[in-house]
């Protein structure tokens, strides 16, 4: 039962050094640090694959099925859901390119119901929000998003401001092996 | 020696009886169940969406994107997974129309792969087997999967028969509300 982990790191190194200045988006720097959780033993982390609604396949002698008309789906849940330390890990991960506010319509209704539901089934819920403008990034507590979505859905404000993000969520380092080491903030939040 | 027409017609009777009351396949009937556990906080399990590799999309003016090329993609993970009791929990869901034995070809080596790591963190980790010709239903521990995979890779037998199921898997009752009640199964095997 030898896993090829000595491949995958490699493979990985060579990933990063080619990506190196070449700013990657949020998704593919997640999905490297999984690959690196997952190589390291350290969490089993995946995305989900977007959902498609399809309508037409053809099936072309001698090939593979070709999907020759689908539609994007609305997610009804996060993108990437797993295991870390023992416990049920879920969250969503979104790019914010605004400079002053994060606009809770990134947010599907789905997604806080599903993050919802965890947290209330005793797993560890969260947004990764990135600030592409600051090249911030940061772990933003499920609780503090709600609170902001209540509100909106009250006819309050539509966004989290920036500075609630300085003042309630947690930043994570951007690095080098893995990429975004998003789980040593979920250490410092979920496992004081 | 009498022949067995009448057992037969009745077989094929019985099949089209079943089919009629039920319409269902496993996979509708794993989802249907999962909602009203979902619906009854029960535990929050949902089925990942089939994994597409998309080629080409087109945006026609005033309508929503239209992929119009992509391929399905050989799923790296299983196909559920969920929190419950506040436990990771993560299966895969195979129908198998054959009499005697359940083909491991059904089984995709990365589903087993992760099944393998989902059990390593201290995730619940399992098969789903509906045996089509009998309407039986079994949780299919991972560790007799396992066992079986290994010795095909060792160029044993390439199935799990039929006996091996009724001796070391846990049957699932066909039910009304919900339909497949396979978490009663989980709590016999993981949580006596």
């Amino acid at each position: 039962m030898a896993l090829n982990f000595p491949t995958k790191k490699r493979t990985i190194q060579q990933k990063i050094v080619n990506k190196a200045n070449l700013g990657m988006d949020l998704e593919a720097m997640i999905n490297e640090s999984n690959e690196y959780y997952l190589g390291n033993d350290i969490a089993v982390i995946h995305k989900k694959p977007t959902p498609i609604q399809i309508v037409k396949v053809d099936y072309p002698m001698r090939s593979k099925a070709v999907i020759t008309e689908a539609y994007y789906k609305t997610p009804s849940t996060t993108d990437y859901n797993g295991i870390y330390k023992g416990k049920y890990i879920d969250f969503e991960a979104k790019e914010n390119h605004n400079k002053t506010s994060f606009p809770l319509a990134n947010i599907h209704p789905h997604q806080m119901e599903h993050l919802k539901n965890i947290i209330k089934h005793g797993g560890i819920g969260f947004l990764i929000v990135a600030w592409n403008t600051y090249n911030e990034y940061y772990l933003l507590p499920f609780e503090v998003a709600y609170e902001y979505w209540e509100g909106a859905n009250d006819g309050e404000r539509k966004s989290i401001p920036y500075q609630t993000f300085k003042e309630k969520a947690f930043p994570i380092k951007e690095g080098y092996i893995p990429r975004l080491n998003y789980l040593k903030t979920v250490d410092e939040v979920f496992f004081k």
